[in-house]
């Protein structure tokens, strides 16, 4: 048993896990949303910099507001996911960094002063926390379906400030009929490790 | 029970696993690494692009090739951890894209054929990938300690090609003595979420 984690967990986030395109009408609540963040809000950060935002749409309204600005295979299914949230990095993450690094609060102004810098930062480590969240909608029990194919400018004008950027936009819930597409394939652990 | 995943699970993966800064002797066997690859490599990225590669520091050598280009701090425990595994993301890994995609294998010259929107594509994939096999190191009941500081370009000229950029470097094994700070704070939902 090379690995602690039980096998059924496993399963439920990665062997069993799928990318979902259609979802069943059941609601996902407000508790699940709030659970998933209280777990995956303990994933590492660079310096516990943690600059992922969630815009979480559910008024028709702002449905109507995000599917325009979805490309169009995207959108069937953006408009009919009982959840969408948008994932979004914060480029001026270190205005909360002093109260997240309390022994080391200089880093803000160490490290963190100079806005590329941060995008730089932002883009990597709220992609790990995107990744994290994905996760955690499968720790719910539920299905994510992440996308990136959308018009990035249009979605940053309407929900967004300058300060932050899009990352991907998530179905959620629990999965339709004909849910997805036959597993795709992955590449062996040969084409990925090399070791020196 | 908001989440359907087992408490033991979110404990393993989240709440009580922590960013180690000191390891034991204990070794990292192979064995482990592929099974940590044979279940993370199912997390989702984008058109199943699965850009990240990993390089495996094992020979002395290649572990005082890779110390010199840490950042100071980050010297002690990359000279010391079990194992290091330096995360890459790979800006060609359209090449593998029709193998990856059947169905779809226009997607290589349809979205791919641009050199900028590759690297762009790769560098949220790997990471999502990057946090993914960071869930997998907890997974195998180990500890990662993953990093960014350190002189990328000097990595990149010391272990890789014009086509590989670093992501990350990880520190892995059991956590040693005295191995992590207090845990930092997080953002709480409401800091994090917002809803239209």
């Amino acid at each position: 048993m090379p690995l602690a984690l039980d096998p059924a967990a496993q399963d439920l986030l990665f062997r069993e896990a799928r990318t979902a395109n259609t979802f069943t009408d059941e609601p996902v609540t407000e508790e699940q949303v709030q659970a998933i963040y209280d777990l995956v809000k303990y994933g590492p950060t660079a310096f516990n910099q943690s600059p992922l935002r969630v815009v979480l749409v559910r008024s028709a309204e702002g449905r109507e507001r995000l599917v325009k600005h979805m490309a169009e295979g995207n959108r069937p299914k953006t408009a009919s996911a009982p959840l969408v949230a948008i994932l979004v990095a914060d480029n001026e993450f270190h205005e909360e960094l002093p109260a997240l690094l309390p022994h080391f609060p200089q880093a803000k102004d160490m490290f963190f002063s100079e806005r590329p810098v941060r995008e730089q930062a932002a883009a990597l480590n709220a992609s790990l926390q995107a990744a994290y969240f994905l996760i955690g909608v499968r720790a719910a029990g539920l299905a994510a379906g992440p996308m990136t194919g959308y018009d990035a400018a249009g979605i940053e004008k309407e929900f967004l400030d300058g300060d932050h950027k899009v990352l991907m936009v998530v179905n959620i819930g629990k999965p339709g009929e004909d849910a997805w597409f036959a597993r795709g394939p992955r590449l062996s652990y040969d084409e990925v490790v090399t070791t020196v």
